[in-house]
Parts: C-alpha cells; structure tokens; sequence
C-alpha cells in the first residue's frame, strides 16, 4: 500500500501512500520544482516523466500536455498522482537551481542574495466575488511565499495594470528589498542584471554581473575624466574649493564615465541598460562625494571630515546614470576622510574583520591605505604615498598599459616583460619594484637610496650586467633600463630622482604599517596573512616588495596578492546584502589613526625612507 | 541650605541645594525652557530674569547677553546657580510650547505629530581630536535628543556640507518620518507647510496648514478641469479607455488644478511653495489612480478592481506638484473601486472605528457612499446617487455658487436665501431637499412623487400659498420656485422630471443604508450618531433630509452635517501620522458590500424610490 517511487537521474527513493501527489512524494524526497501557478495545475511547467505506466492523465495535463509527451509518459507534478510503485525522471529545468553561489577571488563560496530580485508570478484574476485589487494579489501570492513587501514606487504602481493583463495574469515583479520596484508582463525574471564599479582617482573599473547566477558578464576600465583637473584627491577638492560649480563639472564627469563603461559594457555582454537594476560603486571618499554630489571640500582643510561615512542608497536616475529607470544604487562606507568605501571593499574581500588572527590589507592606488587588525579590534591609516607606483612622478614611468615594462630583472643578462608583450615604452609600479629590488641587491643602490655603479667585488656576473648600465651623466647617475637596440621604443632611464619618488612612496606604506603595528600592540611577525591590492597588486614579486621594505618581512606564503579588490568587494556587495552590512560595520567599528598627529611620525617616516639592508 | 524658588508667572515654588543650576530647578519645578545649543551656555537663548539679587554672571552669560541686560537681573537658565531664596520669571518664548492641539470640526483634540518635522540644532564643529562626519554630528544630536533617522535624500545629503558651516553650525533638518529629507542653515523651524487636498470628482478643494501649530493658513476651492471630459468618474474611465494617452491628460490636468490651488493658497497665506513639505490627498479611487497616473480603467469593467487599494507615499516631484523638491507626498487608502480615500477621510472625521455605538456616515457628492458599522464591524458601499444633489440633471439645478437657491419655504408666502445673497440664478442641492420637503408637506406631490395641484382641504394659507405656484404647461406639471419679480434673474421652475431625478438619487443612498442595515443585522433605529459629509451637507435642513426618506427617521440630535470631511480627514492625515496609520487600518478592515450583486437590492430601490407618507 505504500508504493515505491525512485527519482531519476538522482536515483533516490521514497515510499508513499497510495494516491499521494507526484509533488508530495518529490518533496519528501527533497527534490524542488518551480511551481509557477502555485501548483493549480494552471501553466503546466512541472513536468516530470513516468518510465513506464504513468497514471491516467487528468484534464488539465491533457489540455497542458501535447499527445505525445502524454504517450511518452510525461504529466505534471502537481496533478499527477502516485498509484503504484513508479520511476519518475525530474528534468533539470524544472527543478529549483540551488541558490547560486559564486567563488570569491579568495576561493570563499559567497551566496547570490542581492538586494534585488526578481520574483515570476503567475496568479488568478479577480473575480466579482474575490475583488482584490492588483495590488493584494501580488502582495497575497508574495505573502505565501514567504516575501515580505512593504512599499511600491510610483513608476511600478504605473506599471501594473497592464503588465498584469498583458500576458494573461503571469508578471515578474522587481524587489529592491521589501520594495517593489518594477513590474513587467510575463516572465523577465532572467534579466537581472546589477554592475560594481571601483570608482578610482586614476581609473574607472566596472563589471556587469548577472544577479540570479553572479556570474560575470563583462568588466572594462576607463580612465578616470577627472584626471585632468588635478592627479591626487587633493587637487581636485582644491579646484572644487576655487568655484563651486567644479563641484558640478566632477560630478558630471565621473558620472559620464561611468555611463560610458556601462555602454560598453552592455554591448559587450549583450544586456539592454533597462536589464540593470542595481549598481554597487566604492571609492575613496573624495571619489565617493564628487559621484553623490556632495562637496568633498571639508575633507581638505583641518579637521579634514566628510560629509558623510555611511554608505549612501539612492535611485541612480537622480544622479544621471543610465540604467533601469527605478534602478537603486549604493556608495560603500567610508572609514574617514582619507580612508574610504574602496579600502571597506579591500578589507570584505581580505576577511578582515571575521578573522580570529591578526591581518593585514594594504591598497596601493593613486594614495596609500593601510589596515591592520581582525574581528576584536580594526585600525586604518592613510598613508601619502604619492602616484609613484602608479608609474606618475617617475621619469619614464606610466601606468600598466600597453608596453609597460611590469618585470625586469638583469643577473646573467637582461630580461624585461611588458604589459601585452608590446615595445617598451615606459615603467610602471611592479617594474619599478623589480629594478629597484634588483639595483639594492646588485650593490647598484645603497641603502640609502644613492645610485652607484657597483664595486666588482668577484666575478659575479648578474652584478657586471647591471654595473655596465649605471651611468653617470650631466643630470645625474641613472640606470638604463631598456635600450631602443633592446627593443624599446626609445632608451628609457631610471634615475636617481626617480629612486627619491620610490623611496618616498614606500616609506610612507610601511611607516604606516609600523605605526599602526605599535598601535595594536603587535609586531611585524604576528600578522598571519598580509593582502596587497590595488592595480599593481597583481602583478608585483613579493620577495622584492620585501626587499625594497615596502612590506614586512614575513613568509613568502602569508602574502597575498588580490588585485583590484575594491571592484571585487564592491561586487561581493552587489551580489549578497550581508556584505553590505558587513561593510557598514567595518566602517563603523574601524578606528582611523592619524599618523601626521603623532609625535613618532616623522623619526619612522625619516627611518622608513632608507632601504633594508641587503 | 535649601533656598526656595518661585517662578512667575506660574507662581509655582521649589526648593533646591545651593548650587544647583537654575535650569534644573525649573526642571524640578515642572517648567520645560528650549535649550537650543544643548544646555551648553553657548547659543544665549534660554534667558530667564531675577526679580532681585540675581547671582555673579558667568563669562558666557557677561558675553551673550548685554549690560543692560544683565543690570535688570537676566541670566542663563543654563549657567545661572541659585545661591539663596529667589524669584525668576520665566519669559514665555523660551519656555517650550505645549505640544500644538487643534480641535476637529466635531470638537476632538487632536495632537499635532505630522509625518515631517523640523528640528533645530546648534552643533559643536567638529576638531581634530573628534573627527566626526557632518553627518554624524547630526545623528549624534538627534539622538540624544532620542530621535531616530535612518536615512538621507541625496539632495538633502548634498546641502549639508554648506548648510551646516554658513551659520556657524547651527542648522535646521527636516525630517519625513525618520529619513532626513533636507538640511538648511540656521534656524527654519517655523517656516513647515503642509497641504491637505480632497480631490473630488467635480470639485478640487485646499488647504494649507502650519505644520508647527496645526493652524490653518488659507483655503481654496477649484473646479477639477477633468470634468471635461465626464461628468462622473464612469465618463472619465470611458474616456482613458478609449486611448492610453487620455491617461496622461487627465494627470496634467488634476495636476496642474492643485499646483494652481497651491499657488492661490501661497499667495494668501504668504508661504512660499518652498516651505510646504507634505501633501496629503484624499479621493475617491477613481480620483487617486489618475492623481499618481495609474490607470482606472479596470476600476469600470467587472470585476471592478482598482490597481492599489493602500494609501501610497511618494515624492511630489515624481508627480509634477511644486512644493519643497523633497515634499513627500501621501494618498488615502480605498476601501474598494468605488468607496474611496474620501470616504476614508469621513470615517476618520465621524471617528467611527472608535465608536462602540454603531454609527452610520453618508457622503453625497458626484457618487454617494455610505458607512455603517463601529468598532468591532465596518461595512461600506457605494450608491450610485448620480450628481442630482450636485444640482445636475435638474433643469435649472446649478452648484452651490453664488446666487444658487440653498433654501426655500413657502407656508404663509415665499421665502428662499442664496448663496451669496445674490440675484436667485438656479437651484443647488439643499434648496432642492427644501422644495420636495415642501411639495410633500402641501401635498404638491404624492408619496409616488407625482406632482399635483394640492387639494384645497381647509383654509391652511400655506398649502395655498404652493398651490398657486403649481402651474401645468404643455411640457407637464411644474412649480414655480422664483419669479422675476420675486427677485430671480429669470423664472426658475421645478419639473415633474427633477422630482424623478431626486427619487432616483434619494431612493439610491436610502438603499444602500437599508442594505447595509440588514447587512450588519440592525434596525435604522440603531443608529446612535450619523453624519452627512459632501459639498451641501452643511447647508441641507436635517428634517428636510428626512421628510423626503433622504435619510432615516432617527432624533435630530443623532445627525451631525460634517461639510467636506473629505478635506477635513485629509488635514487630520497631515497633522497626526496616527490618522494616517487609522486610515490604513479602516480601508484594510471595512467590507465592501456590492449591492448590485443582491438578490434584493432592486426590490428595496424600487420601494425606497417612494416618499416617506407625510
């Protein structure tokens, strides 16, 4: 009396009563279907197939069901009753796809829960006799759901009626959490779309990703249009402080910039801009008030305060960006007025804040940050590093574009790569660390920072190499890099001047980093794991950015590069609203140590400029 | 040791420790002063004066306030110590003002607690040892103050900045429920508006109001521009069917009547459009979907359903209406497609869901509506009275205007007032409900509503006095109602047909109280309390109402004329956020009763079309 039934291709099994619906027994099984009517035996999407003897068909699977699945022994779910001992295939596209999840760059599985959603629904008119307004028909079918919804736009409330009769009462409607933003006839529910952007002082970067599964559909980096009314965040709150309408002209600017990567983006990847309807954008401060809005003048003059710390919601119509109309957009947090929502970003993807030992997260961009700590206690610091390792102030530096040299090393012989293997045309931040790494070790810099041509103390071949391109010249001694006979484009130098800019630049990071060490207590050797991001990040050698005294000297394996991590937790925010609320209280909870208060600051500055000793 | 303080003009007394500060004794005393700068001896504002002997001045106090001054006794409640027995007045404009009350028209307290508020703030900058955001400065503030707010607007978050610092951190916010929607510099507190709108099928009438106080600012009445388009809400459904773009029209139009009424109530109450930060409308459903631009259409065909049936809060913006960029605006909940947010608006007037006592409200303007119920059951449907009592359909009906007959006698000889005192014109609708009354009484027509000349049954001189005035022509029996020598601008009749139109809108409201009636299972004799809303309830003769079977036979004293409720439970929604959560509650709980689904409700209309027998 209680029939077998075994599943396909699962090959589990369950025992039911006679009688028992298909739905029944599959769900005592765990296996879910999609039931978009509800299981009223309306739309016929629950189809599942009998092997063999499949019980009588009922009317409506005979009107849903074509003749020949009907012989083939195809019926629905929801009507379909358990007779007698049975194989049932369960195709996959009617199962419910296990809630997507995504890797985070870390390798941590990262649940798809985006603040906004799409929801398909198909449901039963009104009748003279249940009169229940568009409105509570939605609102009862999400309510047996289990979907709490609290709020219509104005737009959506436009929308409904005829989104819900024009394709026979089935509707997907778009929640941006307990708000119903959009209605549309039919099912739309595969069109969800949402971009991350990290919103940088130099560059733009934006991703597109699909918010069901959290795939990536695309990712471009523009240049940042502000770029010209000044390199670093304090020039351009400066040219903000001379006219209050350059507040505007920034505004209009990164604004344009990020429509324009959406553009690319959507062709890219084959998405309408009507498909997106979230946008996850972190930046420092000063990047972050100029998207807003919000004059970032306060930031530049003691006591150097933002407007604003938390993160910020808002339609993205109000400020201009072309997506869904009802679109809903959010800026990270920020710590500070010099630490921002792009290092919260940094610190979700490096776990910071979840981890018992103690961390390390350094983002190197256009200005330094540094943040050292773990879940019991967080500390933040800026540190003026400069543009330098962003390639700006050097000689013949750039940024990692087309033929920047990215590596460079000369022991036996001279060896260099470029970014996309074309001619050399200049250096950028991890070549700069590779040269200089290789002068200190070949003796062709002291530690100091003075350049030298090397004593050829033996017959160390790597040091002849390098000694042969050390020359003095009227500016100065300087090192040939790469030569236009070795493949450059023209000679390109590095020179004494440059060395100063680095030096600069590092000092300040690791000032920074043992400040905040002696801060918390701790020394250099307690951090477990130490994250370099930021665009060079990628592609620097960890040994030499320890050899140069940018970074502690810890085991080789306690360094992790993670690239532009403020685009990826940027992303990790478009994709699962706990991590919103883990950047909100990362923010809130992280204490921000200014460093040019403290009477230390300019003896560890002063002693972080040398080089280790080699 | 402990000196007693007498405090005028309240004449109260307290006694203190030496040493305490005047502030707290106050505040043992009961007397609440405003401390703008928190108490801190900074903003000068809480000045009090002592009669005699007043203790040294403090620094802040010999700064804030002026010799003369000081010489006559004034200190600061917040720095002033008492040192022996004294007595202090306490000026009235910095105690803080007893939570603003109105009185509603049916002489309930009403607390004013509106949905947006302003609150003044003077601030401490922020240093470089408390490097606190803008924004959390406010939020620090309000909290102590024990005031929440989650949110900013983008705009308001965009003016903080400049707001905060041009007056020296003293700043005024403006809140909508807990979201801060706009920051200004200095102190705007008193400068709250709000706008409450009953947006009738015919007629479109305003108000605005003091926020603050709840004092009613300036008043207007327009004529609703739809009404070009259809007389009644059927029309105007039949209209936006007939082409999508009719939709819009009928936006602009409502939308442009209110911007116009909001520019007429500005200009008379010396506002600016500026300072009016919420509006709240009430309609019937029909009125509030073309108000936000959702179609109506599905509110004409079976099954009657409208799109949103809940109150709905948007920004004004959205729907083109000029108030503060930030105005948030708000429209009643319906209870059904054709018992609407006006009729919610009568119930909060009538109080009738905190009514134990059963009681019943009628509102009778373009459609008719009635309620009965407490408490404990709400039942509400619509009659479909047609505008008769609007004075349309009556051959020389007109509305309530100048020069509209709104009463009429005729015993011993002919008596009639118009509006405005001027030149009789045409009849409006309570000068109709006088001339039936009086027909009936004379035995000018029978209770079939026949009209007839009266049969002279003795000497009364008043039934004479009608007779003669009963004339038949080649179109039928007529009454004259004015002559031109009785001071008409023409002869205005009485037709044989406008009786028919009057029975047909009488026997329609009548009806509906006897379904309801037997619906909720009591006897019209029930009836504790009912009240009459609409545009002529205020002028109609409550035995008249009854004399033609308008409505029942109930003790004078049990009917209350509430005028346009309407208007007046859209400005209790303004003034008290706990009216608007009512509001949400009476159209969740009421039932619409659809009477011409009943077996029975031809039957009850056919005897109701009938006159009472006199």
């Amino acid at each position: 009396v209680t029939p077998k039934i075994t599943i396909l291709p699962d090959n589990t099994s369950v025992s039911v009563r006679r009688g028992t619906l298909v739905r029944e027994a599959l769900e005592r099984a765990g296996i879910a279907i999609i039931y978009p009517c509800g299981g009223k035996g309306r739309c016929g999407q629950c189809r599942i197939r009998f092997a063999e003897a499949a019980p009588k068909p009922g009317s409506s699977e005979q009107m849903l069901l074509s003749r020949s699945e009907l012989k083939n022994g195809y019926r629905l779910a929801c009507r379909a009753k358990i007779e007698r001992a049975a194989t049932i295939s369960v195709p996959q596209e009617v199962r419910q796809a296990p809630e997507g999840r995504i890797l985070s760059s870390l390798g941590k599985q990262v649940d798809v829960k985006p603040l906004v959603r799409k929801i398909f629904l198909i449901l039963q008119p009104a009748t003279i006799q249940r009169q229940h307004s568009d409105y509570d028909l939605i609102h009862s079918a999400l309510r047996s759901r289990g979907i709490p919804i609290t709020d219509w736009t104005t737009t959506a409330l436009q929308a409904l009626p005829s989104a819900l009769r024009r394709k026979d009462h089935s509707i997907t409607v778009t929640l941006a959490g307990t708000t119903c933003i959009a209605a549309e006839a039919g099912d739309t529910s595969k069109h969800l779309v949402g971009c991350a952007v990290d919103i940088g002082t130099t560059t733009v970067a934006a991703q597109i990703l699909d918010l069901n599964t959290g795939k990536e559909r695309a990712t471009v980096a523009l240049l940042n249009p502000q770029s010209k009314h000044g390199a670093d965040v304090i020039s351009r709150i400066q040219w903000v402080r001379e006219n209050p309408l350059h507040l505007r002209v920034l505004q209009e600017e990164i604004v344009a910039c990020i429509n324009r990567c959406i553009e690319i983006l959507c062709k890219r990847a084959r998405v309408e801009p009507g498909e997106i309807f979230h946008l996850v954008a972190a930046g420092n401060a000063t990047m972050t008030h100029l998207f807003l809005g919000v004059t970032p003048e306060f930031i530049g003059v003691s006591p150097y305060v933002s407007a604003i710390r938390e993160g910020h919601q808002f339609k993205t119509t109000e400020l201009g960006i072309r997506l869904h109309p009802e679109a809903i957009g959010y800026t990270l947090p920020n710590i500070g007025g010099f630490v921002g929502g792009d290092t919260v970003a940094d610190m979700l993807v490096a776990a910071i804040a979840e981890s018992d030992a103690l961390r390390c997260v350094i983002d190197i961009g256009t200005n330094g940050e540094v943040v050292i700590g773990n879940g019991q206690r967080l500390l933040a610091t800026s540190a003026a590093a400069g543009p330098a390792f962003e390639g700006a102030q050097i000689s013949h530096g750039m940024q990692a574009g087309p033929g920047a040299i990215d590596g460079w090393a000369c022991d036996s012989r001279l060896r260099f790569t470029t970014v996309g293997d074309r001619p050399a045309a200049g250096i950028c931040g991890s070549g700069l660390v590779d040269i200089v790494a290789e002068l200190l070790r070949a003796k062709g810099a002291d530690a100091s920072g003075r350049l030298q041509v090397p004593k050829r103390a033996g017959p160390s071949v790597g040091i002849r190499c390098l000694a042969r391109r050390i020359e003095g010249s009227s500016r100065g001694v300087r090192l040939l890099v790469a030569s236009k006979a070795e493949g450059a484009k023209r000679n390109i130098y590095f020179t004494q001047n440059d060395v100063r800019q680095l030096q600069l630049a590092k000092g300040a990071i690791a000032t920074a980093i043992e400040l905040l060490l002696m801060e918390y207590g701790a020394a250099a050797a307690d951090i477990q794991a130490l994250y370099l991001a930021g665009a060079f990040g990628n592609y620097i050698r960890k040994n030499h950015a320890q050899r140069i005294g940018l970074i502690p000297q810890l085991p080789l394996d306690r360094i992790h590069l993670i690239g532009d991590a403020a685009l990826e937790g940027a992303k990790l925010v478009l994709l699962n609203t706990e991590y919103r609320d883990a950047a909100e209280r990362i923010a809130r909870q992280t204490e921000f140590i200014e460093l040019a208060g403290r009477a230390d600051f300019q003896d560890a500055f002063a002693a972080n400029m040398s080089f280790p000793s080699q």
